[in-house]
């Protein structure tokens, strides 16, 4: 559409790559227009794969373009602060991975020159916030049907990390999820934080402190435990535990929000098959409209809505009776179509 | 884009108007272009929430118009013979909601129309070959790690039908998605079907038989046990175990494919944050190139990026101590900004 | 105690040895005072293994001896109905293994036997009956709040079976106990049974139809879908599944009562902690007692006791600071206690 | 039996009245002899409900008792120092429910006077160590099949607790579970406590601390998150994951130990119908043999067995032709029987 957001992405690593597809092949509404990176093949690679996306060299020309109405920010945290100030000073939006920058006082400047311009500009890329089953606990804490929230347990774990992660890291690129989602559910800063560390799984990296665990004292008085362990050699596995006055309510089991409250632990069944196959439909409509611009059909053809239609007569035959029904198909015509 | 598919949407009822917003909102490379019903207010009511869709009286109109690339079909299934044999003539892909028409001999005539138009051009709204859990099944039996699959048993339950909800519909509007599934599992066709009920619940409309017990044989052994009850009261519910000779895998519980085997039960755990939380990047690229268009941030502010990071300053400095350092934050400069 | 009922047990393969231990070791109120098995050999090494256990060569014997009081038949089928006959003619409560006999006319034969004696004596080996979930399902269902029961889902699977198990001992001996579980928690008669068999397993002995669909009909009205599966490889599985107007219930997820109703699956928290720990409070008596008569601790020393205080004391210490407090301990002065 | 272990129970409010019902109806080899309190109509009450139970108003006569061989010590902990060192002092076995004593230095003397008696005679009542979940974790971890202990999580709630609580109860008479599980698990001391907490609920009493976070470092370098809440209104839940170098494993959520390593969460499914229904027919037998010495059948009766017989007769006879065989059954002839 004519009307569509014109998307820039700087860095293409892989989160930045991750983005590009993103825009292209599953939203709405807004188009790549063109990538940055220092790394100009890669960058070139991508733009490649898809028609009319430029290849701009600096990422501050890409922010000045004219032809670009907003950004994602996904480079090393190093070079965020003076991308995030082009942004604000070209009034283009930004969407802008997590660190916001790399220290406090930085991160201080872009939020006060933000401030400034008089206009809302930066997303950082917390997208937890944006996961159904923490939306719908943050929607359950915050409607007090459990009452005030006292104490959160967050776990994060990952497979394995680089050797060349240090202990820091740990706080800094992985705990900071947890902290942005506890300020989110809490609705309150976190106070203060102790951070301590058992002695160290055999399979970090020399040196490395992990498992480690943290504590935060919320302004409001709640208390936040955290584990985090990033060679936990199992897989990712993220779990959100929220212990309020009359129930809790655990996320990151894979089955939505889990609450025990009333003597019974358990979760919600959706009224309606929308809430159930909502993501099936727009899978089905993309698949669909992909498949269409290609000329092919990819998902159930004509002979099954045929062959599901003759078992089903057939089905309606045999409720009247309760014996088993025959269901006689014609010969498939059209060996060609994809089934 | 100039690229994008130009959709036309037939019937608008709640399933043709969720599939137009879908086009709108969701789905990247599409366009609503068309919508047309015979209740016109309804048809005009929806173009009017977008920007140039056009309301076309006739759906045949709709069909044969050359700014239309592709249709969905969301009208009662006694015109879809009629609409999916205009789609062949003209060429046009569609996307048809079951039932593919209302009988086995109309049926065939579409599937015949289409094989000898020598184009695959319809695709029937059996969704749930699109739901990953299924998606993942299908991919879980297909590898044969299990061995053959021998015994499939499905469970579809509905909170409530309306009173004008008859038994036969049970198996026609119901129990359909169960044959397109099996016939999609096995990659067999159903060789014959037993339908049987209970004493019925006594919450069904007057002489309904629910719930309903269906049998399919398959055309190669296998053997398929169905419960239809659609007035559960409980809430929409579908299961499906499929019994293969080395396990049984098992979706509808919300955690993905449930699998037994070599005396464990359990299911996967990914790699990957990616896996985890793709779906979370999804919708917080679509959000965010939501409200850039609008102007607005709606995520994570450049204030929580600033306070994650003294967070986690704070944090790096605690782990060398293992003592609770607090966190001290500058004054918020932007109260405007949204959080 | 001398009011003990003294039990003789007839068979003492897997199942008769297990119930002598079991008479042994684990019930309270009784007494093994006789075994009885043609292979001699067997019954004399398993009487043996406790103090006073005679063994008695004729089972007929040991039914009518005046030192015991209840017989546990445990032998084959074809000397059920001789055996029960004789226990009804002494009197004898009778605790015997399914099948009550091996065909419907001898079974006839014991209750008119029975009935004619005027003294209720024989119980039969359902054991389910008196497994903890399918008494609690049992008593959801009879109270009604889901409303009237109307279909069940029984899966029945082991994990292999000897090469010498047929086609029919799948009904006879592994779907038996379906039949009772249906009859007891409906309250009713099985009308008729429709038993359907797909194409087996490759892993079962030749010719074996393994799994079998079987279909109940109730004389209420309700119908009953069962898989059994012999040689299913996973492992022993057994799971019930009650659908009512209301609601439906599931055991056999290793959970208790599994509820779906009112858009919520779940299950039940207990109050008290007696309810959690009941087994593990009988399970240390139990394990004190043997101990104590062997004259040795099993369980947590006084050392873990002080060990427990000397923690706590430090704890209520921290409440008071929130800061760590180590715990200092004494040097314990007793290597010789089992920890 | 002659050689039953003669228990005397002293202290017969909640915890001691359960305890000599647990001997009386479940206890194999032990008979309640004795009991003693200071509430001699409560104690007397309970002695008239058994046979032969005799009642000793002073607790120490009741350890001095020839005929008493063993001991279960449930009065208030401030008289527990006295009574284990008269069980010492006579060489009685005792259980003794916790805490071991009131204070660290009186728990000491115990230890000691235990120490120089040479004989092992005291039993604290930690009873997690027997319940199956833990100690299937237990015997998980000392595989060290997932490597090394890093880390515990511990949750411990109660529905409520009288008014009279207070917030070092928590730590006193709650926590203390975790610590002794804990101790046991890692099979370390604890070297350090750290014992925090958040606002508390407005559920508590009047300046009860409620929840609390309390921190545990083990003398050989592992940590253990724990959380209390005495209040938490929703009912009775004791969880625990241990966090190991290669997996982590879960008990408390009433499926055994849940495990997640290699990219797989999930649980073990048993071999054997003994393992699943092991305490079904532990149940079966000691109801069946209280019944028959009452003179009753209170299990499946033999038209149970006949009913289970006439089914199963009619589905080998279906499992040939597929088809529906109805069951026909005899007049019932007794209807006295207990059903």
């Amino acid at each position: 559409m004519t009307n569509d957001l014109r998307v820039g992405v700087i860095g293409v690593g892989m989160m930045g790559a991750d983005h590009a597809h993103r825009i292209v092949d599953r939203v709405s509404g807004a188009t790549l227009v063109a990538v940055s990176d220092p790394d100009t093949a890669r960058a070139s690679t991508l733009a490649g794969q898809f028609n009319g996306v430029r290849l701009i060299a600096d990422p501050l020309d890409l922010i000045a373009d004219e032809g670009v109405d907003a950004v994602i920010i996904a480079s090393p945290g190093f070079v965020h602060e003076e991308q995030l100030l082009a942004c604000i000073e070209h009034g283009k939006h930004a969407l802008c991975e997590k660190p916001l920058t790399m220290d406090t006082e930085s991160s201080l400047r872009v939020v006060e020159a933000e401030a400034t311009s008089g206009r809302p500009l930066i997303q950082v890329g917390f997208m937890r916030r944006f996961d159904p089953e923490y939306a719908a606990m943050k929607a359950l804490l915050d409607s007090r049907s459990l009452g005030r929230t006292l104490v959160v347990h967050n776990i994060h774990r990952n497979k394995t990390v680089p050797d060349s992660f240090r202990s820091e890291m740990i706080v800094r690129d992985s705990l900071v999820h947890e902290v942005d989602v506890c300020r989110w559910l809490f609705g309150e800063e976190v106070a203060s934080i102790q951070v301590l560390a058992p002695t160290p799984t055999g399979l970090a990296g020399e040196g490395v402190l992990d498992p480690q665990i943290a504590l935060f004292t919320m302004a409001g008085g709640g208390i936040v435990t955290n584990e985090v362990f990033v060679n936990c050699q199992i897989g990712y596995e993220v779990r959100c535990e929220a212990v309020a006055e009359r129930g809790n309510a655990t996320i990151g089991l894979g089955q939505g929000v889990f609450v025990r409250r009333d003597n019974h632990y358990g979760g919600a069944i959706p009224d309606d098959f929308r809430d159930r196959f909502g993501r099936a439909y727009d899978l089905e409509v993309q698949a669909w409209a992909d498949a269409s611009r290609r000329g092919e059909v990819v998902g159930p053809t004509s002979w099954d809505g045929y062959a599901a239609t003759a078992v089903c007569t057939a089905g309606m035959e045999s409720l009247l009776s309760g014996k088993a029904v025959p269901v006689e198909l014609a010969n498939r015509p059209d060996p060609g179509c994809r089934a």
